[in-house]
């Protein structure tokens, strides 16, 4: 997407052939910044401190990560080292894992100097396959907003989403958000709510920040709105993302999707959830008892960051010294409460049926 | 309850007999700081302005806000002016109207001196009453948590709460927090998962500075957080207060009051809703039609106030420049999602005939 009327991917390699280049999204919206990346340890960073996130974006940048570390050990030893590093960066994101293993496999055999082109070659394959993925998604989600655009509607057609599933979640286009992009890039007027999604606030300091840049109508909301949109007809319908999906249709997504989804389900509202296939679990059942969900740092929650008076960037404190903070990441929602999956290969049920039907190599 | 091993109610006459002094809750959890109000203007801003905040409070400040207007004039243009004036500061409150309208039914008739003297004994008893109508809303409310507890619950019963419904929303012991505190004092271990309550935090802010300082143990979660930790067990029930009741047992509270209520609902844990009579609105019937919701500014969303690190409180933008904002305060929570309304006269289902068999008089 574009960037001052410059397009940008969310991460690409450096003129030099081997270095990588990615945008510091913990600097948006406050400022636009990129960041080059030379090491597996300068990889590893990015992911932890969350200068890259979102699954399919995590898992290019483990791709690239790994070429990285093979630069400086080619050898098996140092490749399971640098997968292990970088495996343990984030548990939740299951493509990071399938990024991975797809690059391992891509230099199984191989030596030296052709494993790491090989392995560069496989990093830049597993960007240019998201992009087409994110496009195909687009597409096929676009339809949902086009049904209600041609139904008689008036105004524009007004999506909820939760967190961020757009561009910056990815290498291009968006999950969550490439229907919105396909429909407003082809004339249809959309408006997107947009939850601002504490802790961390990447509806509030990245969807807003990608959805203004490129010029398609939004309005920021607490966390706590949805509901009563939803209640009062202002919602049309609902698209998230997924960090993790089961085999069965249950969706693990950023913490509060499974509120959204109770409030789409109880007022009638569509409830559809847009992902790449690499983030389907095939091993995992129920989503409830068996995604392990990440826990992270008190400070996320009781500190918030933004721009202050004089225009530095800096964070203030909100709750009582000393207190005790749970912060749960993702949550899941059952696939029940799931009006349908929008994936790259088409749309279906969130059932086991339903991705068996559209994917049915994964089952095997 | 305590601030630093001394009882303080959150409103109270100063010595001179008639001013009256107010805790800012603005400037919690960061420090504690009282005010002192001597004019219907004063009062009307410390409404305004979330000095003072909760319905209760509200209305307790609202009928010493007429006492003080009634000292400047206390003819019946100069009254009806004052009551205007206060009446118009935030319009969702409903106990508001009711405080004025006590004060004004116990000086009909009068004039000059002892009117404002009629008044503010007026205003003594509605402030007294509501300490009272909360000690006996705790003592109906304890009885479900003695239940969690009696039924061989390991370790502490687990309430989850929304926005401040507590001390500082009352005049003493709170509402929605009663029932946990009549719990901890009778010994019965007691822990509270308090949301933050975006946009302007009062559950962090003012719920985890009130309970520490009591000494209950409570636990500080994004807004995102409840539907996690009741799909895995982790709530045994919910208590909330509400701004606004309708006869028919729907509720009006804090924005995102709906959002629990779902997942309570889809979890099975038991929702429920403190009240003392007087937010009761028995001319309203169904609530998500006819309760009106107030908007109040984008800045609440966009700028999020706390301690800097040089221990100053400031505050900090988290959205984009020039982000269009949507902040609705409260929303409405059908009865069909509330287990039971804990009341000043005791425990009834959320519908019209539960409430008219605690409250007959309020239907006739």
């Amino acid at each position: 997407m574009n960037v001052n009327g410059k397009h940008y991917r969310t991460i690409w390699l450096e003129d030099d052939g081997w270095a990588v280049r990615i945008i510091d999204q913990t600097l948006l919206p406050h400022s636009f910044e990129t960041v080059r990346l030379e090491t597996i340890e300068d990889a590893a960073r990015a992911i932890e401190t969350m200068q890259v996130r979102g699954a399919p974006l995590i898992g290019a940048t483990a791709a690239y990560g790994l070429c990285l570390g093979l630069r400086r050990d080619p050898s098996d030893e140092g490749m399971e080292r640098t997968i292990n590093v970088l495996t343990s960066t984030r548990p939740t994101a299951v493509n990071l894992v399938w990024a991975l293993d797809k690059v391992r496999r891509s230099i199984t055999g191989m030596s030296g100097e052709n494993r790491i082109e090989a392995a560069y070659a496989s990093a830049a394959s597993i960007a240019d396959q998201d992009v087409n993925a994110c496009r195909r998604i687009g597409r096929h989600g676009a339809e949902f907003i086009y049904e209600v655009a041609g139904g008689g509607h008036e105004g524009p057609v007004n999506v909820l989403t939760h967190c961020n599933a757009g561009w910056l979640a990815t290498v291009d286009r968006g999950t969550a958000l490439a229907p919105v992009y396909e429909a407003h890039d082809g004339g249809v007027p959309v408006h997107v709510w947009v939850d601002e999604t504490r802790p961390r606030n990447q509806g509030a300091a990245l969807t807003m920040w990608e959805l203004m840049a490129h010029g398609v109508a939004c309005t920021l909301i607490a966390d706590n709105v949805g509901g009563h949109l939803m209640q009062h007809g202002m919602v049309d319908l609902c698209i998230v993302g997924t960090d993790r999906t089961t085999a069965s249709g249950d969706v693990a997504n950023k913490i509060g999707t499974y509120l959204k989804a109770l409030a789409a389900r109880d007022c009638g509202v569509p409830f559809y959830v847009a992902l790449p296939h690499s983030t389907i679990d095939w091993g995992l059942d129920n989503g409830i008892n068996e995604v392990p969900i990440e826990e992270r740092g008190s400070s996320e929650v009781t500190k918030v960051a933004g721009r202050g008076g004089d225009g530095t960037v800096g964070s203030v404190d909100i709750a009582p010294i000393g207190c005790r903070v749970a912060n749960y990441a993702f949550d899941v929602t059952p696939a029940r409460l799931v009006t349908a999956l929008i994936t790259d290969r088409g749309v279906c049920p969130a059932s086991r049926e339903g991705l068996a039907g559209l994917f049915p190599e994964g089952t095997r």
